[in-house]
């Protein structure tokens, strides 16, 4: 299959290409560096990318940013990096990716435990992640030509913990390695409308 | 308890009225009628009415608008009407409700069935419901002064089955009545971060 990822160069990406590369052909895509440059939050740059690749069977993506704040300081500006990224960032690439994608290709998004688990300042990722988990199996009923569409909800990674520990006390890590299985199960699977939740209900 | 109900002219919002006007002081909002005006989908209108406003003990929003179309035609002005209202409108309305309510008050939201079962062209619905049912609960945590949040997500009216039975072919319906018990149990019981779903898991 030939396969494009968004954030190919990330802590995620990177797994997801070790997983996939052996048996497809990865396109790799970032903001700054990869095959392809794509910016998540803008539809003009997902468009110009969109323009340029052909027979793609799946769409990963495994990018998205959301600001972290307390509630109460949060201002529009600070929900809008989220919505325009995690929330229709997505979205839009979902909706470009359907038309564009081969018959029975598939489009896997990424969003997070804290849709499910509060940590502090996580308001955003919260609401933003748990619109993309009511999204997604909503949306699959809607897609064509056997596209299927998919989300994988990873708990903290266990590679993030130096940065992120003090955010998830006594949550439970996932390694990279393994997150990287539920993409592969989205791409290879027959699955739809999922989201892989990457934790255990803790 | 004095409680602000915005959208008090609407079929939910009328409701709420009958069931609650006996025992509290209700102020009516809407963007053309009531006591004070209101635009939800507006900050600087929240802003502006709460400069007005004092001593509150619950503000209920009753109002909220998506736009309802097919996903691959969806625009982004599309999903901006529901991103400004039902979404950031009341996110934004629980951060200045929570600055200006009494100690032990109370803020309650309103969603719908669609973030849990799809209908036609409901994809904004789905996916921005969604959003406010992940927002509540983690909210929750972050107020202070014992003052509560939750969201009411209404199955079909029965009262609105003129306009849309069309879209909920063998959904059950419920009275404006029975729906209008959730936000007295909202206003006046002690639950919060909850989100109170007045349809059956069909
Ligand atoms: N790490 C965790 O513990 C964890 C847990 C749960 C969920 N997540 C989520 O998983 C996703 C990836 O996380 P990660 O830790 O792998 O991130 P990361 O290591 O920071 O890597 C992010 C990747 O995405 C690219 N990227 C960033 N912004 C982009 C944009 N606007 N458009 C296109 N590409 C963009 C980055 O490259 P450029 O900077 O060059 O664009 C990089 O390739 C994020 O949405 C994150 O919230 C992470
Ligand atoms: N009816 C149903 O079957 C049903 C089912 C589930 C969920 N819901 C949701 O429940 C909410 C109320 O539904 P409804 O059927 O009662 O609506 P409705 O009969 O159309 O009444 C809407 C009320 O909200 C006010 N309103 C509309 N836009 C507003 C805005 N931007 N700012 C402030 N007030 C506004 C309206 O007055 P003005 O026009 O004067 O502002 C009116 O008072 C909506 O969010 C709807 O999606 C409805």
């Amino acid at each position: 299959m030939k396969i494009l990822i968004i954030g190919a160069t990330g802590t995620i990406g990177q797994a997801i290409v070790s997983e996939l590369e052996s048996k497809h052909q990865i396109i790799k895509a970032s903001r700054s560096q990869g095959d392809i440059l794509i910016d998540l939050s803008s539809s003009a740059s997902i468009n110009s990318a969109f323009a340029k690749l052909t027979n793609l069977d799946a769409v990963i993506c495994a990018a998205g940013a959301v600001a972290f704040a307390p509630f109460n300081e949060m201002t529009r500006e600070q929900w809008d990096i989220g919505i325009n990224s995690r929330l229709m960032g997505q979205i839009y690439l979902v909706q470009q990716a359907a038309r564009i994608l081969n018959d029975n290709g598939s489009i896997t998004l990424t969003t997070g435990i804290i849709a499910d688990h509060s940590i502090s300042t996580g308001i955003s990722a919260a609401t933003l992640s748990g619109a993309i988990h009511h999204f997604v199996p909503h949306v699959a009923l809607e897609l064509t030509r056997g596209i299927r569409v998919n989300c994988v909800s990873p708990s903290v990674l266990t590679e993030s913990l130096d940065t992120y520990a003090d955010y998830f006390p006594g949550f439970q890590s996932i390694s990279a390695k393994e997150v990287a299985q539920y993409y592969v199960r989205a791409v290879e699977g027959v699955e739809t409308g999922k989201v892989f939740k990457a934790y255990k209900n803790n």
